[in-house]
């Protein structure tokens, strides 16, 4: 009863033959290239140890918010697909959750964690057939005696993944153990980590005075003084670039920014530290540190990402219940073009400033984001994050915003993801869209033929090395 | 002169012929199916009386405010279409009134009423000649020579339309005598009422006290104390479903929702009926009743409908002179996400809770609705409504919530509509983009054929049984 | 080295044959009408003067804010391009910013201007190479040679663009010497002012109270008091009518209106002349002034347009340092249907009055423009504007509006531009777009092929001569 599991080679690169024909000529120049992952969330633990993983569904389903919010959306309880609650009790066993999960995959057609699946189970683990609750067993059998093998151990797969170079997110808190081992192995250089610093620069974090006392220690600074606040992150900086770190990540609920007197900025600190700091004041201090980050950008080269507007935890109940990361964060609207103004004005036109822009708010591409990237030296566009990794997705904003920002102000693919078996397939449908749209300019004789393929080229990796300083030559 | 009126078989399937033929192939699959149509305008005293509509204008062109806007956007004056000034005065005379719809239809080229007119024109009444000023008494007498005869009763037309089960909209002070009717007769289950309680929940309804005493005498209870009013509210939820209601229904200008305390509840209420309460005040009332409503779906199982965002009677002149559904209502700016939190965190995670959410904001769709649908098991989302239930309007709904919310979060294609006659030609536009839109994944290689298969079907009604609990056996 | 610099005859008809080969049809029918350019900003004293333009560089490249915002966020400094400081400074000559210019044409790719600028390049000079670093000089030379003859001068220029009439922009401050030229020389009727009154309407224009004294001085009126004010206004616009202006030109900030007592005025207008006025005031009176406006046209004809939601000067050192209209201009979320509420009441019935809306959010435009437009008799849709106005950006325009609004309710294109010889390539590719737009539609079986010629002449330049009076008939 079961059906074969079949990629089409020409999946995703459009249904017009002449647009397909050409896109497929641009994809079999991109399809091999190496990745590169200037940012994502893989766990250096990962591969610092090269320990096998555990099971098919620790790996590929337990930790994916992609898949717990689609079938939770659908009434599968959190615990039949392995999630333990922050109290404690009972949760499904791999196998079991695996098998609830394989009943439940037809509600990802059409979606991306579908195409990226099929892709994980069939190139990955040469899974010959669809997933279904009558195949379940044979396909957690097959991935199962796969992840025995040395072959699919993590530095294993990112050979065989052809991944140049991976970032991870790092905490100024941590103490980069995994990235120290990783910096005196054949690694080196090839994964990095980036500095996130939403635990010290985010007062509404429940244990911000808690994180600025840590950091302190860490650094020896008196971070309760703006000033020895700012050394210490310098130092942490400093501590990452050392490991290879080329940029800065920043996960804000707005994009606000500020320009604020020093006087200003220690009491909005003291205000932070006693707890006694309100919503927008929160807000002002966040907007000034994202200024702050700017300033060290400039003077140590990081270049910053900045990923806001999205309601996290918007789930109280789910958050509550099993934490953070288990699918109920939700976009909300968000205005780009008042909010960066701050920085803008104080750095906006610095020629040793980086700064690559995202959204989960489509609104914003062709109104505030080309046209802002469009025009200052230090912005970029990253690509279609999250929500909007996604085949139509790509598409609009590759319609939108090439036309205002042009290409050469974007970056190229960036999968942002946890799921480590899932970047070869993310970047393919990446490469696969680009590709299909670049077809269709050059159908439409809106571009040469020649020059499509230095720009599919160009989108696959080489801008992202050019944006992130991550050419091979710089490790 | 004048050009035949024919409607092509592949219409609205796409161009790409490739997408076009699996089009077709998904198209002949669905194209008969019974209409499933759980949300609409029609008057349930057409279905109890069975009487036949008077005229072609008082049928086709004076209520459907789709056209009356558009004509009046190009200086068409009401009273040329039969639309009579609150105040009384002299109105064309139907025969006189189509003649300027006639020839004032060019205005509808590219426009779903086009569509749906020429669809009504040819399949309902078997015109074959396009509507133009040359052809306007033609058209007229054909159409009122079918009027004359029983085939095009109300309950005939029910019949062969295909139309398996049909809503309407009630108020919470209708004697349902109508419904009433229907329940004793053959359309037991087949005609069913919908609860939608604006006029008793909206403060800022004129007759907002009166007709809470209204309410009060219908039920016996005290109107006047909350948990009085509530239980009134309750009491005509189950008149309602004893008639077959299975939903209600809530035009709210924001998609605002609170959970206050009783005592709050209580203060607003009597500032409500002192006519005292202030703009904000009688938002946060609307927002505290769309919880109330959701609880009290928990225990009857009433689906929501929540229908936010329309300014009505933008047009101030045009509604103190003709009244209300004139055309002059024009959608605003609207966010759902931090609006919809207090009712979410009361019961967003209930099993037992079915809210279906619609917009007029098209820049929701991936920022905020899909991300809800895709995440919590008490959303859903309705099709593409109002000004955008069109062709393209149901292809960018399409491509833009599946890959987020899935097929599963959707309901199938709600009409909502007032005329009658254009039922057929608007689940037909629908079932014909919709099937273009799977063509178009099958020949990417994003779905397979017999997946598509079965999603047609679903989107063609099965959804829409299975979310408003329409399934024919629970008649 | 050079590769040819070809334009393809089909290109911008879409990629699919079968709508290709009717828009081609439907291209061939309007390919060569003449040109309608209701609203733009070429100087009149192009063509009262009738000189040579001076060389390629200021003709092309140092003028025009698209290119130069693109180089400037790739980092190519202002003064390269040929653009001096307001302090004064060394600027690179003309052949030295072309040879910058041409090296740098490569970031056009794929975008609006890229497509203008090849247009230009081989249909208005001749050039047959490809612009790059290497065919620099050959290319500056060719357009040299050109502009020396005098059939490069401007009015010879608009014979052979086939522009039949071209309005500029023009303040109710300008003395209309080059009109008055104009007037009087074989152009008369064919370039007509437009009345912008930005600098006497916005409080916050830094010479505000200077330019309200020139208002008097020029018309006799006393413009501290609001009758008087009004009244200079009415002269100043009755100076354009008789010069041959049939249309007014508002760039507010937002679309907010408003509709005050004369006392409010007044006080208003006193703190805006004191310069005590406060930034909701000034929005206040600019809103006060659109209605003042609209109340204007009822009278004297002229047609408004209304060009909101652009944050001037975003860039504030590129402003401080280089100047206005340098690139750094970037969109900001609007709304208009609560914002024109207080004018549109107090006169969107009216039957004399013609407004033309414009945007830079396209998030308005199924949201809030169609659904205005297609009501309100008074209201029209201006094509894409500025960021909008490209290939996908008209797609997009197109898709979503027109099921709303109709057809009538548009204009055809304006191309509101600077850049004189890119004026044929702009309405070029409009006319491509629309065609292929077109295409699709009776390809899809949504309009027959002779609505679809009849819309494309519309489109292409009747609509304009209809929504703005310019009909040749009334020269």
């Amino acid at each position: 009863m079961s059906q074969p599991l079949t990629l089409h080679p020409d999946r995703l690169l459009g249904t017009d033959p002449g647009v397909r024909s050409i896109a497929r000529e641009l994809y079999d120049a991109v399809a091999r290239l190496p990745i590169v992952s200037p940012h994502g969330h893989t766990d250096p633990l990962w591969f610092a140890a090269d320990e096998s993983f555990a099971d098919p569904t620790s790996l590929l389903v337990t930790p994916d918010h992609y898949l717990l919010r689609m079938m939770y959306s659908q009434g599968v309880p959190m615990e039949a697909l392995g999630v333990e609650p922050l109290a404690g009790g009972e949760v499904a066993k791999p196998r079991d959750a695996w098998r609830t999960f394989a009943a439940h995959f037809h509600l990802f057609r059409g979606t991306p964690s579908g195409i990226w699946l099929d892709h994980v189970l069939a190139e990955v683990f040469g899974v010959g057939v669809r997933l279904t609750a009558d195949t379940a067993d044979e396909v957690y059998d097959t991935i199962a005696d796969c992840l025995a093998q040395p072959a699919f151990r993590p530095r294993a797969l990112l050979d065989r993944f052809g991944i140049e170079v991976l970032a991870t997110t790092d905490s100024p808190l941590s103490d980069l153990r995994h990235h120290r081992t990783l910096a005196g192995s054949p690694l080196a250089g090839r994964v990095r980590p980036t500095f996130r610093p939403d635990s010290v620069v985010d007062p509404q974090v429940s244990s911000y005075a808690a994180n600025l006392a840590r950091l302190g220690e860490l650094t020896g600074r008196d971070t309760t003084r703006w000033e020895g606040y700012l050394a210490a992150l310098r130092d942490r900086r400093q501590a990452m670039i050392a490991l290879g770190a080329t940029s800065t990540d920043h996960g804000h609920p707005t994009a606000r920014t500020a320009d604020l007197p020093p006087s200003r900025c220690q009491a909005l600190l003291d205000r932070a530290l006693a707890g006694t700091i309100n919503a927008n004041e929160a807000d002002e201090l966040r907007g000034q540190m994202l200024t702050e980050m700017a300033l060290m950008s400039i003077d140590d080269g990081l270049v910053m990402q900045i990923h806001p507007g999205a309601r996290r935890n918007h789930n109280r109940w789910m958050y509550e219940t099993f934490g953070r990361d288990k699918g109920g964060d939700v976009p909300a609207p968000i205005t780009y073009v008042d909010a960066l103004s701050p920085l803008l004005d104080r750095v906006g036109n610095h020629p040793g400033l980086r700064i690559v822009l995202f959204t989960l708010d489509e609104s914003t591409y062709t109104r505030e984001l080309a046209p802002l990237a469009g025009h200052y030296p230090s912005l970029f566009l990253g690509p279609p994050w999250w929500f909007l990794d996604s085949v139509e997705g790509i598409l609009r904003h590759r319609r939108a915003v090439i036309e205002t920002a042009g290409f050469a102000n974007l970056t190229g693919f960036i999968d942002d993801t946890r799921a480590f078996m899932s970047i070869p397939a993310r970047h393919d449908v990446a490469r696969r869209v680009d590709c299909r749209f670049l077809a269709e300019l050059v159908a439409d004789h809106r571009l040469t033929l020649d020059d499509a393929h230095e720009l599919a080229i160009d989108l696959a990796g080489e801008a992202s090395r050019r944006v992130f300083n991550l050419h091979p030559a710089s490790e």
